[in-house]
């Protein structure tokens, strides 16, 4: 059993009482964000206990030296570091003389309340000092999503049985470092800054790139809503200005800071203009007040869960658990910015750099596309169609033909440098192929394939052929030398997964290559000549798909994850000793790549993506053998196992995988939270329950949804945009519910059987799923 | 053909002109050193041109963060780096308020010439002036490998057609850097300093790890013999003294400043000595004068290259190389102290940190072993033997029993940090077990086994037995997951040398158990107790040895490298763009990995180590498979090759590999002398002409030589102790002759046939040695 880190709540997330040795995992959870930026759960106050002090802003990284003990020719130069930035929540609290340091002053009735509902952070506290003397108080803030460049903060305090001197420090500081900086290095230059009563600015520039950031803060005290004028004195330090405030805060009365903040980067202005524009925008807040803008923001909130939200009956917890993790989703990534992208901490830590990675492809996608109107989704796949230049690039410097796209990256270029990741994880080129095809069948956007899908797939296709190799004593192509999904096996030959995306992907380029032909021949015709596309070419392509070279188990009927996969130890997770799990955190590295377990979803995420290919036989065949060999030690993991699980029957092993996924970072199930969130596993946990529970696939053009009803919970229901359908789907323990919310009549099947909905109108089913028990377990 | 960087000479390496663009080539090539400190061949005077400035001082390191992107349970915290330190050669020049600076100085009739018959540095040339005044100049320096301690330059200048005010700068520069250090970090802090008329001493101390090394100078000023006052003043700025001295040099006149250096480390005195020490030192060598220093220190390498010079006649750029490499082996490494051993770049540069790798064990051991007495190879036994606590640490960092030795190390620890190799390069665990092995048959010291040696057998065995997996389905014992001596293959099973060492390893170890109870009953008893060592465990050793799998390509009857080698495309060298060459350097690791390529011997490193074991068709078998295949990136590679070459009668493919590792750095055949020479593989190069030319071997207890002589030579000797005879073995077209210079009467083996050699007595027989002919190529 996991340690309960917060209450239970349908729409909250509620730390009682203080956990100064838990603080960081409490930050992670009560991060909240907006697209433009975002930070984690700090405090605004003093704070010498633990802490990582996080403040993110999109788009702005660094990029670190790389070193190694032994250069691979082919190593990117740099490693993108998403950067800490400019703190500007921070402020300082002094009541009659003692300065508020909740590692160090009294407090009762502690309260951190993440309210998902509008998008607020919360906290409230009573502070006791050494004479007695009780203070409340309660702190507000918000990054608002309807003016992305903007955040507020309320600072109440009570005195509630004494008379207070109090001293505010609103401030900005941009004397900031990363925590895994070396020798603590600053990535942050001051370039200039000002300082009055009520306000601020401060303009830091990265090193190396030179992104500039403006951050402005305006702030006022009121007191049972009457301007307060105090004494003020400016600070001005190296990367930091703040003012001191000193008012008199009466016993029983509410004293209230209210600062502003506007953050402007020079992505979005020259850096001339940026100063004035956050001067502008922090002006914006300030005239509007507080409550307003508050108001404007969960007003916003609202409306977007009214699209997105997935209501669990009967389990609080399963609901606390989705709510958290669509919240989250819809904090990092609005698709307000095609040059932007979902790093997989998003705004609440800075490991994994807080760059891109096929994670957008092959999970977040999946979210966006039926939450989110069209557009948001195309612009993710825009956002690699803008890198396929930088992608052929990457291929040369690897020797290659056509594009790889890299593995991690914040422009298009590589950004990491790990020889078995950069340079031999390239599954993922077929994941980039794999979104173009997920999203068409989708959306039905055709268009896009013309317009700039083709590319994309000629280019990853070109490299797929160049990097297979023939093996003429077995008549078939191979690929060697690769890491699979599964990164606890690091340079296998012949990948299953790989090769058989490789052979996809080139089988999908040839598609729709005929299909252009048909459909649009003038672009067909400009779009072969702009890619020196030729026959021969495209012969070799089908060779390769005809010849292409899969493991395979005989004895097991099941395919084998790489080619000597079958030499290793035979063992299953409960094999382990529960003090060894995770056996990252316990194992060194050689042990865990000559073992036979498997981080996640390899074999099993080729039966997710192709999942028309494979009967339900063989589907539980290979899950049967797989599944107890993994041990999930990534976030992506359960959600693929929990659908197979699903389609196959295995009803209580999907919710138990789901339950994994769902609370993983409130529960700190992989015991890591206090790094960050993992954002980009959360469309996984929305993943199994719609894809999941909810059976949804596309067929042949059609929305297909299969549902069924774990056990513990009493209804569900969740929502999807498909073709400008809005629809909810409704499931309890006898029946299915569809209700058209918006669109017009359309077909669809459930539990393969075709339906027709009318404008809304809905339909009730009966449930269908068959429950199947596991053998194994 | 590789470019002339030097002039052929038989005792000399003589550079002839400036060349800026190879400087450092240049200075790698003219390193001198003592065992206790060496430095590149840098100019004393200063040079604003390109230049790697090296100064190093054994056993002195700094513990660099390791900073990977993503952290693998089981990695070292630190990477060893081998610290730049203190700049003593120092003197700057002004000749008439020209600063001598050879980038800009105008200068005629450079040399730079390395004396290796007599250990120093000479450089001569003539500067003129912008007003065409000529300056004569003449630098000689040597670090005396008779006091180590000391070094000593002598700077003369000459003013050929003018009277000159000469200003010299002699000076100690503490404040240095690495080349590879992150953001130009520096790694010393001063200590304390002082400095006077005529002398001066700073002392600094690491970061980290508080090595303290005192430097300590004294010079003089002579004209025409007497010794001038000039006009002094001292300098002192941070990390650094110095003293300006003005005097007039009058044409025709030679001036000399000799400046004399002496260097001490708390690793030989207690932190609060090392100054008077150092002071105490440079008195000393100051007294004596610089002539009466290099006399001692010429004499003392007129007697080492007594045992240990190889003549060739016929082809003085041959006898340059192997008389290089000695040079530089017997530089680097003199056996005074157990607690150094042979970094793979010696002193001349700052690349692989300066650690041990167990090129000690495969290479240098031999060369040691034959050339010194018998205690010098045993103390690199030692060495190991006193790091054997840490190896079973290590060993227990990656959850296995027994111990691991480090793959490169400075004080026992691991302190590389790439998992390919820090992890999985595990066949480093038999080398160590080998060089006893090597050490007990070539010295008959059986009580090494006794003191020393068992221990470390049963506790690498023990590693073995952990590390190897049953595997049921062929029962066989399999090595998953490791890197072979082929560098260019990372994480396979069963590599066939891994495979074939370890239970080489486990046979020798019950071997020795065996001779141990029956030979040293008492101490026997008392290892068996230390140890723990039941039958039960022996038993599993006798089962793995007996049921080891061994990688076998069956259609061609030769040993597979590793699993899955097969499914490579199968090319040679040849087929490889000269362009491309060296593939390190210009493939990406992927293709390098997947590629049939070899870097260095692995297979047939096997066939040297275990040679009894294969018949000369078996070794012809896999050579003439694999070393087409072999691009020799390593410079261990090619004399494993050429031994074997030798072996089975390929004299002119043996040549051929031999002339890649005699003048690799001189030659500079990687293209990466500039880093630093290649120390370690010199021993090779030895190897090459006394195991591959000479034919020596040991079998059962006897030297057995069977010597040819590369047709392009006339005539060749070396000289070898055995067991305490000194002989010279000396073959021309038609004979071998070995005559006795040391010891009494004995028997050896000459091409297979007993001889009997008396003292003082030689032996003359007619070459036997068979030529076969290349099938391939």
């Amino acid at each position: 059993m996991n340690k309960q880190y917060t209450k239970i709540d349908e729409w909250n997330i509620i730390e009682e009482g203080l956990h100064p040795d838990d603080n960081r995992i409490y930050e992670s959870i009560m991060s909240i964000g907006n697209g433009h930026m975002g930070m984690r759960g700090n405090f605004e106050e003093d704070y010498s206990g633990d802490s990582l002090q996080g403040t993110y802003i999109a788009g702005v990284y660094y990029p670190d030296k790389t070193r190694v003990g032994w250069w691979k020719n082919g190593y990117p130069e740099y490693f993108a570091k998403v950067l800490n930035a400019t703190n500007f929540i921070g402020i300082g609290v002094m009541i009659d003389d003692e300065v508020i340091d909740l590692a160090k002053t009294k407090v009762e009735d502690f309260k951190r309340i993440l309210n998902m509902k509008h998008g607020y952070l919360l906290r409230t506290f009573t502070i006791v000092d050494s004479k007695g003397r009780k203070t409340k108080v309660e702190v507000k803030r918000f990054t608002s999503i309807k003016d992305l460049e903007v955040a507020a903060i309320s600072y109440s305090i009570t005195p509630l049985n004494h008379d207070a001197s109090v001293t505010f420090t609103p401030y900005l500081d941009g004397d900031v470092s990363n925590e895994d900086s070396n020798y603590g290095e600053k990535f942050w230059l001051e370039v200039d800054k000002s300082v009055d009563k009520y306000e601020g600015h401060l303009t830091m520039k990265t090193k190396k790139l030179d992104f500039h950031v403006c951050t402005a803060m305006k702030y006022n005290v009121l007191q049972d809503n009457i301007e307060l004028k105090g004494q003020i004195e400016s600070i001005e330090k190296e990367k930091y200005v703040g003012n001191t405030i000193t008012v008199t805060a009466k016993k029983g009365s509410t004293t209230t800071l209210y600062k502003y903040i506007a953050v402007t980067t020079n992505r979005d202005y020259p850096v001339n203009e940026i100063k004035n524009a956050s001067i502008e925008r922090v002006n914006y807040a300030y005239d509007k007040g507080f409550d307003k803008l508050f108001e404007e923001h969960s007003n916003a909130w609202e409306e977007r869960w009214l699209e997105s939200d997935i209501i669990i009956e009967g389990d609080p917890s399963a609901q606390q658990g989705i709510r958290f993790n669509i919240f989250q989703l819809n904090q990092t990534y609005t698709g307000h910015d095609p040059r932007l992208n979902i790093g997989p901490k998003g705004f609440t830590g800075e490991k994994y750099g807080g760059s891109t990675y096929w994670d957008t492809e092959a999970y977040c996608l999946n979210f966006y596309l039926s939450t989110r109107e069209q557009n948001i989704a195309r612009n993710l796949l825009i956002y690699r169609y803008n890198h396929l230049e930088k992608a052929k690039e990457n291929a040369r410097k690897l020797g290659m033909k056509g594009a790889l796209y890299p593995m991690v990256t914040m422009n298009g270029e590589e950004c990491h440098n790990e020889w078995e990741i950069t340079f031999e994880e390239i599954h993922r080129n077929a994941a980039i192929s794999y979104a173009i095809y997920n999203y068409v069948r989708y959306t039905d956007d055709k268009d896009y394939l013309a317009e700039y899908g083709f590319e994309v797939l000629v280019e990853t296709s070109r490299y797929w052929a160049d990097r297979v190799n023939y093996n003429p004593f077995k008549d078939k192509y191979m690929i060697l030398g690769v890491t699979g999904p599964n990164e606890y096996e690091n340079n296998v030959n012949n990948n299953w997964y790989t090769n058989t995306m490789a052979a996809w992907n080139l089988d999908y380029t040839l598609k729709v290559k005929e299909f252009l032909k048909n459909e649009y021949p003038d672009r067909y015709e400009e779009l072969i000549d702009k890619l020196n596309l030729t026959d021969k070419e495209t012969e070799k392509w089908q060779d390769i798909i005809d010849k292409m070279y899969y493991p395979y188990i005989e004895s097991l009927d099941v395919f084998e994850q790489q080619d000597g996969y079958m030499d290793k130890e035979m063992k299953t997770v409960d094999d382990i000793p529960k003090d060894e799990l995770p056996i990252n955190q316990n194992w060194s590295w050689d042990r865990i790549l000559r073992s036979c377990f498997i981080k996640q979803a390899d074999v099993l995420q080729g039966l997710y993506f192709l999942n028309d290919r494979y009967d339900l036989e063989t589907k539980k065949r290979n899950f049967d053998f797989y599944e107890p060999k993994t041990v999930h030690e990534s976030s992506l993991s359960p959600c693929v196992y929990s659908i197979i699980a699903a389609e196959i029957g295995y009803e209580d092993k999907a919710y138990e995988l789901y339950l994994r996924t769902a609370r993983l970072d409130l529960d700190n199930y992989n015991n890591d939270t206090d790094d960050g969130l993992h954002i980009t596993s959360m469309a996984g946990t929305w993943m199994s329950i719609v894809h999941g529970f909810g059976g949804m696939r596309i067929k042949n053009d059609t929305l297909s949804l299969s549902p069924f009803i774990p056990k513990a919970w009493a209804r569900y229901s969740f929502k999807i945009l498909f073709r400008g359908h809005l629809l909810k789907v409704i499931t309890d323990k006898d029946q299915v519910r569809i209700v058209q919310e918006k669109g017009d009549t359309f077909t669809l099947k459930i539990y393969d059987e075709d339906y027709t909905l009318n404008e809304n109108g809905e339909i009730t089913v009966d449930i269908q799923h068959q429950q199947i028990s596991l053998a194994v377990n």
